[in-house]
């Protein structure tokens, strides 16, 4: 995507540092755009776990990098498969909902299985993050585009009034390598003239819509308003919201989808009042070993820090301040569960499906 | 209530001072304890529109003791009767939404208007603001009392085990003259040894949440846990809510409520989890000429600096930051309706009633 003057992806390798991989710092947006060089698999733990690098699709391509960051570092330990094997537990521990990242650290341990000759290893890791990360990019950009003709439907519909979109967190180009899921519809509406609008839910406790969602869409020049998170409801009662697209950290072969806190209620108010609620993802995302997201999705809990403490400007100057006393209880689960009852349907690279087992395993198995 | 070793209500007058109304600044908590002296309707009209003073029924008292205070200021303007209907208009626009507050101020109007002696006029609206606040007090105790059997009943399902309440916004004694009403039964269980413990929505974008509901819990020794408002439904489906208590700040004769935007997406995960949710309020709240909630209360919108400036501690200091560039667009509704349908009942000084339009009416000509 464009920042400025210059095309970037949020994360990014040069054959000519192999040592490194970089990625856009995301917690410091939108205040400053600045580049973080990554150059080991603590680097890339940390970079995840603190969140500089978030979105499901797009931390499990950085995790791919890790392992080939940790074999690159260590080429020569004649333990290498252990080491990497340990690496593995160790990236799949930074965050435990979204199953892209588990999903992309499992392809590269089977990478170095099938290897017999150890001084491979690190080319091979890097071969299939380079691979990964091209075909995230290729899913998004397909989901742009399938996602894109509900859009134009809507837009039909309303015979050339704005379609108004609401989305929850970021699940943008930032969230993945390139386009993102749930907005990538949104940006290719625009690009081919169709008059969109955003409502951008400000996404507590991180604010990742009020900081990373406005951001992206302000540079792409996509017509947006910030809202609280409070406030879709009252939105889709009046009208004034024609889809709801989010993304997904993890779904289920039956279509229930852990996203971002507070997706699910956002999910509920579509379902009231009859707004087509979709859920954008690569098929990476899919986990079809599980039945029942409420039940067994695994919901990360998170630091009450992150609920009491909030970063903004102050003149000219990032501060952080305590909107509470410290020592306020708080409890900060990271994500809900939408059951597939309340959701639309999915827009996969392999095209659009209903939220069912049915024909969700049909779309898998689709090539 | 008692705040440390003093005992407080929201609002009160004292008859040494007859030029004054004292408040507690709501805005200044929890980082100040800050009584503020009102002295004429300016002063009042400032104080709600601002919010130093929030809350529908606290309001609509103020509104009242506003109406004298012109009334005492200007005892010798022989145009006072059209003097107070100015007023009147006036403190009505501060806030469109609480139907206390025309509620209260239409009662002014009659009582000068049916008095034949200029003269009397101050005394006669100060007489009636001291009632409307006492009538106010006892119908949140009697609320209390009311809802306390509700929380009686879900601690005997629970065999004694913790009962958790979810609330949304303030609707404490801070909301009221004293008791509180969504929160007047939380505070009589917790009086008489239920356990308890209440999950505070934050409530974004001016955080009555997490800023007074907390602090009104923590004075009360009552066991809390602040939210971020997206947590509710997870908690819900999870078996962690047994409850759900809020206010209002204008109810229809047929149950729909008007309160503190996101309500309504709180109802609807309760009501998708079968969870009891009840509406708390003096039948002062009650709107008789209103049919349909959704179309008919007109809904507030606020400042956006309201959702992109934020105030916190700052090591000793309260410090405003931007949480977003302030050119931001941003949309700012301060309520969202809830259909009566979502409401399992109303909890009324006069008693509980399921929020239908024949059980409203029944219960309002209850004497």
């Amino acid at each position: 995507m464009q920042v400025g003057s210059k095309y970037y992806e949020s994360l990014w390798f040069d054959m000519n540092r192999p040592g490194e991989v970089k990625v856009i710092d995301q917690q410091r947006l939108p205040w400053e755009f600045q580049v973080v060089v990554l150059e080991s698999v603590e680097d890339v733990y940390i970079a995840i776990r603190e969140m500089t690098v978030r979105g499901a699709p797009v931390i499990g391509v950085l995790a791919a990098f890790g392992m080939y960051l940790n074999a690159y570092n260590h080429a020569d330990d004649p333990q290498l498969r252990d080491r990497l094997d340990h690496a593995a537990e160790y990236l799949i521990s930074s965050r435990p909902t979204a199953v892209n990242l588990a999903y992309a650290v499992r392809k590269q341990q089977k990478v170095y299985r099938i290897l017999s000759d150890s001084s491979a290893i690190p080319a091979a890791l890097l071969k299939k993050a380079l691979e990964m990360a091209e075909m995230e990019k290729e899913a998004c950009r397909r989901i742009g585009e399938f996602g894109f003709s509900l859009i134009r439907e809507l837009a039909e519909k309303k015979q050339g009034k704005v379609v108004n979109i609401l989305t929850h967190c970021n699940a943008g180009w930032l969230a993945t390598i390139d386009y993102g899921t749930a907005l990538a519809p949104v940006y290719e509406a625009h690009k081919r003239g169709i008059p969109v609008h955003v409502w951008v839910d400000e996404t507590r406790p991180r604010n990742q819509g009020a900081r990373l969602t406005t951001w992206e869409l302000d540079q792409a020049g996509v017509p947006y308003t910030l809202i609280a998170d409070n406030t879709g409801g009252h939105l889709m009662q009046h009208g004034l919201v024609d889809i709801v697209l989010v993304g997904s950290d993890r779904t289920t072969r039956t279509g229930d989808t852990a996203n971002k806190i507070g997706t699910y209620l956002k999910a509920l108010a579509a379902h009231d009042n009859h707004i087509p609620f979709y859920v954008s993802l690569p098929v990476s995302t899919i986990d079809t070993e599980l039945q029942d997201g409420v039940r067994d999705i695994d919901i990360e809990q998170r630091n009450a820090r992150e609920v009491f403490e909030i970063e903004g400007m102050s003149g000219p100057k990032v501060k952080k301040i305590n909107i509470v006393p410290p020592e306020t209880p708080v409890t900060n689960y990271a994500f809900d569960v939408t059951p597939a009852r309340l959701i639309t349907g999915l827009i996969t690279e392999k095209g659009i499906c209903k939220a069912s087992e049915k024909e969700i395993i049909t779309l898998l198995n689709r090539t």
